[in-house]
């Protein structure tokens, strides 16, 4: 497989990256690597973002090379698709390519529907990042300090800095070379952990106050209301990671996160730890995702969403008693 | 150094091994394995803390056989103090050691004071449970999935999952090696990130509620009154990693945590990034530290410890307008 990768790469003049809408570190990370790579290869290669990159992103080298598409440019050889299990996660200029042009799709989401002409998806990699290291070596390259740096970013974003258990001995091993190269590994640090808005500050406090729990303990659930949205004054992105709270109390299996985003519209994350599938219970309500990781859309006020998903959630659980309780309830026992 | 090392190991029939007080995951998972690898030596061995072991890491296998020292057992012929900079870290026992007895010393501070018969310091090594898997290795042994989980929960620990700027190539390729023996990384994941008490939730949202920060953004401030602190319902280890969040806020260079102990005494922990050195701030407060961690106990009311604190975080940075404003402020400018 690499061998045919390797060669679509070494025999195209030029090449499309494309990165999935609403990008992500592994993508982005993924994206500038390869594209540096070609650049060095001494390609003309174009790398493409529906979406503008988020401020939390805007570190890694070459980022302000990464351009909206624009299916007027050159036709080109190759397009490479980065990270996207599917092409409508990067639905765009897929016109521009050359009447002989070939599309390889690198991805390692399992879900892949093998939509290139090359395909090269490793479900067992825990970023693109990784994969991105290999087909370097492969071209018989190094990455240099800035390539790295791009990768270990990636690496470090899809897998939570190894707490995802996607975290495998490779991923922590291709760390280790990526910095040995020398990169700036503080720097990928600080912008990725320490680099919080205000508003993420505000949003935290505001949705951790809305906590509330079951009396056996087993379903959190958090709350944002458009008042608490309005009051946090934060960006979309301060939602990431926020359900995280609810799922890492100690007892939770279902953790559910409650977004108001219209009136009567209400965005439901839901999370789970165990054998319990949140995927299905998200597909009840027209939604869908992961086992352990869902969301759905759902229409009424805030507070009778919560009432059908606490009702579906506790059947799931087989948790008679779903009425909830405030966190801080001093009813509640510990 | 470490043939030195080995070889008083290798004879010595009888070994205490002394955890530091108030213990960390560096020091139970390091002592826990080498623990278990002198048992499989066939060594007669105990494993001692003054302090109880925290909750968090009441999973690791053998946590249960930490005991609290008592003078009058059998002599040592080996005296191991684990993770201690100072012999005062574990003020213990050094009684049960026989007159022909050798301390010996294990340890990753630069501030070690080499108080052991035989001292091996390394300041290189992110966590000393990185120096127990070379020991293990020059022992001519393998470690088992349960030791490997006990290194790996103190790399993880000291580290921060692979945040913290120790976090070297070297970590990531003994996570890697640990890894591949089959250890239950899951369980190492779940219980030491995915376990906040409910107590933790309530302190968190209670303190960043209360987050406030200079109109220039370089210094945020979190504080925890008695009030707050009875509200939360939490326990001591609730408060780790909390001024973090302050440290976190882009743009701050000095991040406090002001948590009032009891009437007219109060706690503080300085953050800092950059180049500012908070060891020193917190030194003219009677306190000490690193220059990018420190704390003080200061007397007086804590609005008053505030405004002294920030007096002299203001001159270090040259800050002219120290007064704070609440992050919720309307008129704070993001």
């Amino acid at each position: 497989m690499k061998d045919e990768i390797v060669s679509a790469i070494r025999s195209a003049e030029t090449a499309l990256l494309l990165l999935h809408d609403n990008p992500d570190g592994d993508t982005i990370g993924s994206g500038l690597a390869l594209y540096a790579i070609l650049s060095r290869m001494g390609k003309r290669a174009i790398l493409c973002c529906n979406d503008p990159i988020p401020k939390t992103y805007r570190f890694l080298p070459g980022w302000d090379q990464i351009r909206k598409p624009a299916p007027e440019r050159a036709r080109h050889d190759l397009a490479i698709f980065i990270d996207c299990s599917d092409p409508d996660r990067a639905p765009q200029c897929l016109e521009s390519l050359a009447p002989h042009g070939k599309v390889l799709n690198i991805d390692h989401h399992g879900t892949n529907t093998a939509y290139g002409d090359i395909n090269w998806v490793d479900p067992r990699a825990a970023a693109v990042g990784q994969m991105i290291f290999h087909l370097i070596a492969a071209l018989d390259m190094t990455p240099t300090p800035d390539e790295a740096l791009c990768l270990y970013a990636s690496i470090v974003s899809d897998t939570g800095s190894f707490r995802f258990d996607n975290t495998t001995p490779e991923a922590h091993e291709i760390a280790a070379a990526l910095l040995r190269t020398g990169m700036d590994a503080g720097l990928v640090r600080e912008r990725l952990f320490e680099n919080r808005e205000r508003g993420d500050i505000r949003l935290l406090a505001l949705a951790l106050r809305t906590m509330e729990i079951t009396r056996d303990g087993s379903i959190a659930v958090m709350s944002v209301t458009r008042d608490i949205w309005e009051e946090a004054r934060a960006e979309d992105q301060a939602m990431e990671g926020l359900v995280n709270y609810a799922r890492s109390i100690a007892g939770v299996k279902i953790a559910l996160l409650l977004r108001e985003v219209e009136d009567n519209k209400v965005k439901v994350g839901f999370r789970a730890r165990g054998n319990y599938d949140v995927g299905a219970l998200a597909a009840q309500f027209g939604g869908g995702g992961h086992p352990g990781a869902a969301g759905a859309l759902l229409e009424g006020p805030l507070a009778e969403v919560k009432a059908r998903v606490m009702e579906a959630a506790g059947s799931l659980l087989g948790c008679s008693d779903t009425s909830l309780v405030s966190l801080w309830d001093s009813t509640l026992e510990e």
